[in-house]
């Protein structure tokens, strides 16, 4: 028995009596896969994403024949283990009717993510293209697969979406907001975004549920694709529900620290806006915006 | 003996030669914990704040019993252990005089927070409340105990600060930092925070040490609450020590990017600021603030 | 044989068809070494510059001896190995013609990094001395050396920065993309950067690949050192290539959010950066620059 033995004994009861406390996942209440778990699986879907470049070595033979196989069967297996999970979770009956109507969903799910991968794939393969065409300092292809934060952010989104869109709760936010963190970038697994899209240093980025984004789209640092709040709203009341987010065209280019709000809010193709510009409107194709601020003043030392 | 072998001599001369300077942790000169214990302790805390959260599954029973009162122990033992190390190390004597009041104070800080985890989580359970209420993206409590950034920045925080009033050096900074790493969210230990707080995204949100706010808050992405700077001192000299950062009232609603500086500015209860306000100035409860800038130029294609 | 089995055939398929597809490291065609491998290389490197600071313990008599000497060997080879597989696929020989070149020049590169170790030490020094002497908040110098990200941005850096001007390719990347990652600081490796460097908060900073930055420099969150873009060039485009990032002079401060963009954008020795200033021309030395924007607007309550 040492210094702190006799202590335990309050702490434990009452921290155990808060059983049906918000934030504790429990086999009797809630029985959600851990964010341990999701972070997991993610990495297997990477992996098969990317074969050879987030692990230690290259893959032999590209993971050829038994190694895929088993990573499949691995990923497929937990997907169902978790979708079934989170629908159990969201269903209305708890605890769970037991009907069998969320494991044969879950199995579905899975299954059809597992389906979407190769075309996540080629989608990747125009998202990394788009990188090496858009950034100066980029001298190789797998120099974006193995390093550049926006492409792993756009990875993980693009699974995370073919969930969301299936109707998977949780598990797109754990994987989006892994991404974020990893990288800075944070897109709601919601959004909707076309092939050919580049990030370029991406710290600060958000992107929202309800975004609607074209093909070969090219954001930098600290934009933000957000929600009109009480700059509409005199109340200072949150716009709720619906479509909130702006719709951004074909080859518009977007520059560090924007800010585009609103869900009636659309950017024309090809559109180029300027760094910090605050944009609650809509500019017709090919416009190009930036702020009239008046510059800076400069004193000179004494 | 291979290539390197002859080169190894002279830079383990250099490198060991070192001994006494900057940068080095070693039980002769400072004997600290180092950051990946203090990281793997707060893991262990924060396991007892959102039991089944964040590892693979969820908690048979919650922890009930006999795995609640182990991690307890554990936490218990290593913080009394990490910190003594940090109280020699800020200690006038060097090395320790052996007199014994670290080792004492050690014991009783760390009793002291374990006792204080109830109260913890009971003040999350209403962050989570208002972040579930904040956010029209939020499906379940669950989804923002696992997976919100912004409620685990403030999870940490409530720790750290803790152990910050009760005259802890080190171990507060490296939990607060390594939130911040994870997060994007950067809140000093010393900040007074009231319960029901979000911050949503928060990639990129500062909150002084002096700051002090108060219940219901709510923050966005990119929010800095911090010192004046040359603004006020025309030397271009930091203002230092004493109360430098602002304060914020009840139910105040700051959007993203804004900054609002200086220990004498005080935001009046129920106000909303607007994104990218820049503000030095105190502002009256119930007060709206936004930039008065002149509209972006929009220029159509040619 | 399960539920999945059936399904498997066709996705290895698919998905190792994507043999010579864009994001795919394999043994046979590109034979990197993958971002986990060079992380861990890095953690390393790291221990070596901060020994005792990042892992669980303190060092027993600072690596004395055997240990240190085993780390550098490990480090040593391991460069080896990896700059090898680089200089590799960054060759015009595809396969490798085989001609011994990149093997000696992968051994000259690993080696002169070992050796540059002790002045990368020293320059880091200067850099956690302008850190305890600009933050108010320091209370030590171990402080800075296990918790700051401004500090572990720099030291990565300095690192990487070591390795690009010897012409490595891609490993300073992954390095510097891995501190981005942890620190939310993006500093290109090609950056040159002068002792005595602190970043304060440091979320969003962006450092682009031809900067010139001088001695003692203090930079804040959010703070953009890049390429001017479409506001020099009417027609949208992207300045590729050549000097496009700014040079900073010795001890300039530049406060959060501040944007100086441009190759030919020169700011003079001991100037000051007001916050969320955009700059995209040359100031003398000992300038004061700040924002002459109109005061935001404050409603009062109705």
């Amino acid at each position: 028995m040492n210094w702190l033995t006799p202590h335990l004994d309050p702490l434990v009861n009452q921290l155990s009596t808060c059983r049906n406390c918000l934030g504790a996942n429990t086999t009797r209440n809630t029985n959600l896969p851990g964010r341990g778990a999701v972070v997991e699986l993610l990495g297997h879907l990477v992996t098969l994403l990317f074969p050879g470049c987030h692990g230690h070595a290259p893959v032999v033979e590209e993971l050829a024949g038994n190694e895929l196989r088993a990573l499949l069967q691995t990923v497929g297996e937990t997907l169902e283990d978790h979708i079934r999970r989170v629908l159990c979770h969201a269903c209305a009956h708890t605890p769970c009717a037991e009907c069998g109507e969320c494991g044969a969903k879950a199995r579905a799910s899975a299954l059809k993510l597992l389906n979407t991968l190769p075309a996540i794939r080629e989608c990747l393969r125009e998202d990394i293209l788009a990188a090496y065409e858009g950034d100066p300092a980029a001298h190789s292809t797998m120099e974006i697969a193995i390093a550049y934060p926006g492409l792993h952010a756009i990875a993980v989104h693009r699974v995370a979406h073919a969930l969301h869109k299936d109707g998977v709760p949780l598990i797109p936010r754990i994987m989006s907001e892994h991404a974020h963190s990893l990288t800075g970038i944070d897109i709601h697994p919601g959004a909707q975004i076309g092939p050919g899209f580049f990030i370029d240093h991406g710290t600060g980025v958000v992107i929202g549920e309800t975004c609607v984004i074209g093909r070969g789209v090219k954001l930098y640092q600290g934009v933000t694709l957000g929600a009109l709040s009480f700059q509409k709203d005199g109340q200072g009341n949150l716009v709720k529900g619906g479509k909130r987010h702006p719709n951004v065209g074909d080859g518009v280019v977007i520059y560090a620290g924007a800010t585009i709000l609103g869900g009636e809010t659309t950017i024309g193709d090809h559109s180029v806006i300027g760094g910090n510009v605050w944009l609650i409107q809509s500019v017709p194709p090919g416009s190009t915006v930036y702020n009239s601020q008046p510059a800076p003043v400069i004193k000179a030392k004494k």
